[in-house]
């Protein structure tokens, strides 16, 4: 009898127990983006190791992924339309829905309840919820007539429950405020310029920023003051008249602000832009290695980190921003993807998707202090994404 | 016989198991102060909600406390001396030590793995391993002919494995090298001003500044160029010829910073200072209800939210910076002692020590969201600390 009792205590507790190991701390959590195996990498970067890998999630190249507030999900938008809500703790797929044909990035609202999906086919922005991926609301991007649907591009959470993102075909910005999401209300700005083609929002939430594939320049829209409309900055920044070519196109939303500057890769040249964010006209170029494909600030802000497009992929230099001159280059192997650094700057990780290798280098000394194999490792998330604006 | 295997399976099991509902993320945990009871409420900013209270602390009046880099755990600092680790996901003390006789704060090093606590009695630092709190170093704040030792004030945390403090007694500001953290290398600059009574450092790491209570104006130290030494700014800004009476000497940590302007509290003068940080000049003051204690920025860095001194000490005032006016005045009740967002900024946690009550509000919309019952409430410390250089 007194087994029974105990075998039954047992089995109740233990159905609402979990391992001991699983119960941690999530601020040091991140997953790297496998992008030939649809998997995701789990990483501590206390332990500079990675602790488990989830597949199962579609599509990953060119993935991206934003944090719950709390750090324990992790939501990977995949190519191929796939939204999936990754558990960091208990590396498992907690839910996934393949809600649109073919994607390219999402972002978590400010109060964390809803996920928006930039979607290229069909062209539009649709919310979910984040407990549970249940659809909220569908925002198709049309213009024209209103049967056309343009690709959206370059999303980013705005503060005030709202998502701004540009439409690639209509050469439009819109912000939808999400502050009810099962309605949301868009404002539109026509006529912003030729295919802008990636968009950013500076840490503090006010510029939104769109890149023009179409022609020279960059689009600027102040969210502290939408009444003004957008307005044209660096028109020489972009192709230009040249028309180099161009191995692969810069990534905005890798916008490195230090201090009253920002630095953005320059489109085909082998420089990088200083931009005084207060004129917003051009302070000066820094020539680099290669194209650039990222600028990343390390913490701190004096310092930016810049990897490059082929052929010169296999390259990381670091610029000292008050000398305006290049301290260090690295080589950190073959078709550098992506670099993180962990919020206070004390670790940069770095993906060589040809070498199956993820790097993590001491910014202060630029020794290697760890190495992960993974497999055609891309896109490094960590969790501390969850407390910065933008994403 | 299956029984007992059973039995022994479910023992180990269960031995090895925590309950499911301590599996969770750690990025929207926090604490309040409660000072009269010792000890502290667990918060979590998702259900707006306290989940546990820790007791047991010690002397918790002036405490503060800082965060270890996966948010697991907070390291908090009694006035009695006393440092406690607690873990916020099993709501219980993980390790205690009474340190000193009489401490002021403290802070965690860049890579998580030291803290270092400010003692007033014995003067100086004292460094522990942030695993188990074992002592690596002592730090004795000596000065004059080595026998006399200052009490230690505003220490921060600064990039680089080190930490940056200043001597009351003996004017000065110390920087501690702690990559060697059993033999930190000390470097010290003398004669900075009489009676340094508080310090911060700017989100970026660069600056490190310090207000006099001897003297008018504050102290300049940057952390990039620590060989040129300290300037004296603001020579106008303290008490001042007047010698004002001065209800309470104001924060320097809530220092606010949007865009190249920083926003301090006057001392002893129903106003702020408006600071340009490219010249280190004021750059303008604004009129408020009293004398201000904290200027905190709203994430975002439009708004800057005050808290006063007594008489004054039930009201807290928002700034537009961009307008330099006052566009909201609340009353969260008597004696506000501290205010802390949210880190994307859609809440604010404010406490008030002689109601018993926390609120939170909606910045956006100064709305009331939520309200929570604590014991004599004083400082409210998120988990996103974890995060941010200074802590």
């Amino acid at each position: 009898m007194k087994n029974r009792i105990f075998i039954l205590f047992a089995i109740v507790a233990l159905s609402a127990c979990v391992p001991a190991s699983q119960l941690r701390g999530t601020g040091d959590l991140g997953l790297v983006v496998e992008r030939a195996s649809g998997s995701v990498m789990l990483i501590d970067t206390s332990t500079r190791a990675s602790y488990a890998t989830v597949s199962g999630l579609g599509d990953l190249s060119h993935a991206t992924a934003v944090y719950s507030r709390d750090g324990r999900y992790a939501y990977v938008f995949g190519r191929d339309g796939g939204l999936t809500k990754v558990d960091m703790l208990r590396a498992r797929i907690a839910a996934r829905t393949v809600q649109a044909g073919n994607s390219i990035g999402g972002a978590i609202s400010q109060d964390g309840r809803v996920i928006a999906v930039a979607n290229y086919t069909p062209g539009g922005v649709r919310l979910f919820d984040s407990a549970t991926l249940a659809p909220l609301a569908d925002i198709p991007a049309t213009y024209g007539d209103g049967t056309q649907r343009s690709k959206v591009v370059g999303i980013a959470e705005a503060p005030g429950e709202r998502f701004i993102f540009s439409l690639y075909d209509a050469g439009e910005i819109w912000i939808a405020d999400c502050a009810d999401p099962r309605h949301p209300v868009i404002t539109r700005f026509r006529g912003v310029g030729r295919q802008p083609y990636d968009g950013l929002i500076t840490p503090d939430g006010r510029w939104y920023i769109a890149g023009l594939f179409g022609e020279d320049g960059l689009v600027l829209l102040d969210l502290w003051h939408p009444e003004r409309g957008v307005r044209r900055i660096l028109d020489h920044y972009g192709r230009g008249e040249q028309r180099l070519p161009v191995y692969k196109m810069p990534h905005l939303r890798g916008w490195a602000v230090a201090g009253r500057l920002a630095v953005l890769p320059a489109v085909g040249h082998h420089e990088v832009l200083i931009v005084d964010t207060e004129t917003w006209n051009e302070a000066g170029r820094i020539a680099v290695h290669g194209q650039p494909v990222f600028a990343i600030a390390q913490p701190g802000g004096r310092r930016v980190w810049v990897n490059f497009a082929f052929p010169d992929n296999d390259t990381v230099q670091v610029i000292d921003l008050p000398s305006r001159s290049i301290v260090h280059t690295l080589k950190p192997g073959r078709a550098v993807l992506h670099m993180e650094f962990t919020p206070r700057g004390e670790q940069v990780w770095i993906s060589s998707r040809d070498d199956n290798v993820v790097r993590v280098y001491d910014p202060a000394s630029f020794r290697e202090i760890a190495q992960l194999k993974a497999d055609h490792p891309s896109g490094i998330l960590l969790s501390a994404r969850a407390f910065a604006t933008g994403f």
